[in-house]
């Protein structure tokens, strides 16, 4: 299992995207030109960008725009990226974590907080390289399968760049998760089934039409190349360096690979020292396959069925999760998962501690790193990276019946006071 | 009428405020050292800051922390502000707009995205700034009335640096802003009365409680100069420019005026060139006092009992009206005023167009820039910029009758197909 860095370029290639040069598949290694690809015709191993880097030099990212498109020379999108429109996600606050680190008993904690992208969450990083590679591979229409983060990204970026999009969501889905993907006005599709049947719809859409880029299925590749991103402004807002130990959390697992592989990106091209690090993995118990194939010692995935309030994790069979369990044993991580109720609990304690509030992926992250804390796993005294990747906006219910008011008192300055028991 | 710009200190202060060297009357002039006031005591005019500008070069704003301290040198708060925690606001996208701008005949616009600041509105800005004025000056507690963005901002805010917080909402409020607030767990008090009666009970507890930094009350004059960001950010992501016309949401009016001192003090101190800009006032029909007095040519604003779904808006008796009919004036801009039905319209508008998803307030504003454009008053031809101030997420209601998905079908492929009309 090879991730092809600085490989040769397969053939010739009539596309412009960037430092891409072709898609090497994970398993096998076979290599075919940059095409809307997503599995080797040789292995049905999955395929991955592969690049021929330039030189890259920290000032020119640096003088770059205030979006991703600042690392465009190490993404597969266009040089030119920037002047078609689309979303600009990225350049998120890195925040020092001082309040929270004290909670957690740890020295130096930093919180990327990923709630400041154009619709909230991390997804708006991988649609937007999606859309541009897109554009770029002869594409008109966005589309994608989703219950939430994903479908705001893709009906936002698509309203952006002025295309169509299909975002097929189960009919179940509570109305304020419609809402905030409605109002884009691209073709959204409530399909009378499970998430399950939406998936399997995509897919087979994707094969039936052809100028449909439905950004997790046939186009991939290039999608989930845009979590690196993650990675690539951590090190940069830290003073081009790597962090001792990043925690991130696991859907599909692409995310953590991908945090992975910029970190040894930046190293290779010389952009930071490729000082060692430690990555680790957070799930919510109720959705922990990978997990527990990490605390089994185990190479392969048994695929569950999610019972989580984390839903934007609940992937069951995660596409990534040998990839994830190889990650963390090679830079000497490890993968936790944490109940339903200490999911919350975190929630409460970013906000309270540092004023972020995040989805219930963020409260996994949280918790995760206090389980990880306790047990031994993560080191206290190196530089810490927690992963807060969506916003708690969107998941209300997670915390509707555990806060609200301290006191409802009559409109005295008296009664303020009795209550805050001055 | 005169505003206080490099004016000489009053007095010698013993705070460090940064460039800040004294609080002046808007009305009368009368100066008095830095303070916790916020009403002359000479006339009973508004108090706003003095400063006394160093050297600021376009080259030490762009190599300053990503966020509104990058503008230190031009706000009353500690050189040292970066230092401390707080909630590290601004540097939100400026998106060249132009399928908007199609959509409503001008040349070129852009859409400044207040929702990626850290509780997705522009209160971070003027919040941050209070938080660190307050700090030297000796307060312990962060404190506002609210019914919603102001809430969030403050709760955050103290929660990230370790203050604790008392937030006063109306004990009617809708259960989801309430969670909003609440998640960071300061003191919120709900109080059984309206708006105004919680207005009130701030006042009277500002005077009682002296750490207490009603951001909005006794510290006001350093609150309200958070919004000169809004305009340095402008001006610095358009290439250290002015626009030519500005389309800003009016409330209390304090942020349009402030944008204009903004782009004053820019022009002063030699960091743009001083070219003519005109400033436009936005309003909701249902609160329109400022636009009311604007178009009947009076000076004084009438109060009025405010009825519109941009609640963000609805002040009804706009502290800073007066100043936003001499901004507009002054410049050449207007005050115009909305429905709720094409606030409804422009939030859609703006969403298709653009893939943003503002708060009824944006509504407003791009609601009003359109029926500027209609009625001849705004310049197609200008470079014209619109201020989106706040989040979508949070004022779901006001578009959930009006969007949902495009047909619910079965899960077959036919289906969706047929639903898309292929």
């Amino acid at each position: 299992m090879t991730t092809a860095v600085n490989t040769s370029p397969a053939t010739g290639t009539a596309f412009d995207l960037g430092p891409a040069r072709a898609l090497a598949c994970r398993e096998c290694g076979h290599q075919i030109p940059l095409a809307a690809e997503f599995a080797c015709a040789e292995c049905f191993g999955p395929l991955e960008v592969a690049y021929e880097f330039g030189d890259i030099r920290r000032e020119d990212i640096e003088s770059g725009p205030e979006s991703i498109w600042r690392y465009r020379g190490l993404l597969p999108v266009p040089s030119t990226v920037d002047t078609f429109p689309n979303t600009e996600p990225g350049r998120t606050r890195l925040v020092k974590a001082d309040r929270l680190a004290a909670a957690l008993g740890v020295k130096s904690l930093w919180v990327k907080d990923d709630t400041g992208n154009p619709t909230h969450s991390f997804k708006d990083r991988v649609v937007a390289v999606a859309l541009a590679a897109a554009r770029e591979l002869g594409f008109k229409v966005l589309a994608c399968p989703s219950t939430g983060n994903l479908a705001n990204a893709v009906a936002a970026a698509a309203a952006r760049a002025g295309w169509e999009s299909v975002v097929l969501i189960p009919s179940s889905l509570e109305r304020a998760k419609v809402l905030t993907t409605a109002v884009y006005d691209g073709a959204l599709i409530a399909v009378d089934g499970n998430y399950d049947d939406v998936n399997r719809l995509a897919t087979e859409l994707a094969a039936e039409h052809e100028d449909w880029a439905f950004v997790n299925v046939n186009v991939r590749p290039y999608y989930a190349e845009g979590s690196k991103t993650l990675g690539f402004e951590v090190a940069e807002q830290l003073g081009w360096r790597l962090p001792g130990q990043v925690v991130v959390p696991v859907a599909s697992g692409s995310q953590l690979t991908k945090v992975d592989k910029g970190f040894r990106e930046l190293g290779e091209l010389g952009l930071v020292e490729p000082t060692p690090y430690r990555v680790f993995g957070a799930q919510a118990t109720g959705c922990s396959p990978v997990s527990s194939a990490y605390k089994a010692g185990q190479d392969v995935i048994s695929p569950v069925k999610p019972d989580t309030i984390a839903r934007s994790l609940a992937i069951g069979a995660p596409a990534d999760g040998p990839y994830v369990l190889d990650t963390v044993r090679r830079t000497g991580g490890a993968v936790e998962d944490v109940s339903d109720q200490e999911v919350v609990e975190a929630i409460r304690l970013l906000a309270r501690t540092e004023g972020i509030f995040a989805e219930t992926a963020g409260g996994v992250t949280v918790a995760t790193a206090k389980k990880l804390i306790d047990n031994g796993k993560l080191d206290p005294d190196a530089d810490t990276v927690l992963l807060i990747t969506g916003d708690g906006l969107k998941t209300l219910d997670a915390i509707q019946d555990q806060v609200g008011p301290k006191a409802t008192v009559p409109p005295s300055a008296a009664a303020v006071r009795e209550a805050l028991g001055y």
